[in-house]
């Protein structure tokens, strides 16, 4: 008994201490750029040392990942709400769904767009396993609408449905969210540019690709 | 004449000194991860000082760019090659071909993942502006391959079909080219998952998308 009490307490110490650090990365993250996060910040706005940070991340990017889980489980709960409240139940009222919720995530599409090139990358193998071990009940969640609304596709379809829809996300959301020098450079190379919005592009794609779940 | 014949001779000099860079750094990225990469190393491989190298080129991601244009410009070479050569000229035999053509370019699918991210964020307006100029022939290229298919698209559609196609070809190349340790974090998180392919993945959604220019 005496053991496990003691167990318990020692995870809720890593726990809580595991939080400290992601707030704090995530303030960051509010105010800096990616590539301006350290380790050494992130102490510097806790209470715990630099070198006992180690204990819990070995790289800004393990801290990072555990930002992205939390990110992913968030924009869930927000598309099961909708999908609730949706009347409709139509391929039109999930695609415009999918879309318009995740762009009220924007700190999750920004992750994302560097998750695999570079955020796990620089993680170990453990955490890796730990993350993806992780994600499987938001996959399942996803699995579970594409179910509710498409009683009748394949399961293939429904995989492949799902892997172009992460990827449009990805790839979309880069190339609508640019920069004021990308604009600057798009305009002065081609003065009619004009640049596509997010939403409703990846709205229409989405439409278009459920076509194969029907 | 002779203001003219001296400025040619800047000009070609130029043009050298940048091709020397963008080989050695071409050289580096076939031996080297990306972020190991930096203008000391590249400079240690050409005949040009390391301070002299930022005459040309004030960033690494400067450097990539270039590669990335004549990149692009290789695949648009081989894509108007395959082209010629398709028979049937139909749909699925242009899906086929840009799915194809793309995987036979794994440097360009490697840079295009962080190349609104990463790359263009750390160049100069200057460079920026010079890169989006050069790639409108690629562009127009693209469109005019689409044109030849989809002779009755709607402008519209097909400028739709070409952000979705981009944005894929970098979605779909990151979430299937798993490293080794992403593989394993995989695998032992989920013992029944298969890492799909590019290619079909790639080609089945432009098929399904395609339907937009019919």
């Amino acid at each position: 008994m005496h053991g496990n009490w003691k167990r318990e307490k020692k995870e809720e110490l890593v726990f809580n201490r595991q939080q400290e650090i992601i707030q704090a990365c995530e303030r960051l993250y509010a105010a800096m750029e990616y590539e301006e996060i350290n380790i050494k910040e992130i102490a510097k706005s806790t209470s715990i040392c630099r070198s006992s940070i180690y204990n819990y991340y070995k790289t800004k990017d393990e801290i990072f990942l555990d930002i992205l889980r939390k990110e992913y489980f968030c924009w869930l709960e927000d598309l099961k709400e909708e999908m609730k409240r949706d009347k409709e139940g139509s391929r039109e009222s999930y695609c415009r769904i999918l879309a318009e919720s995740a762009a009220r995530h924007p700190r999750l599409l920004e992750l994302i767009s560097f998750h695999y090139v570079t955020i796990e990358k620089n993680c170990s193998l453990e955490k890796l396993t730990d993350f993806k071990k992780g994600m499987l009940p938001f996959w399942n969640g996803i699995r579970e609408s594409l179910r509710e609304y498409f009683p009748e596709a394949p399961q293939e379809k429904k995989e492949h449905f799902l892997l172009v829809f992460l990827s449009l996300l990805q790839g979309i959301y880069t190339m609508t969210n640019l920069s004021e020098k990308q604009l600057a450079a798009m305009k002065q190379a081609d003065g009619d540019y004009e640049n596509p919005r997010f939403v409703p592009s990846l709205q229409q794609a989405l439409y278009t690709l459920s076509k194969e779940l029907l």
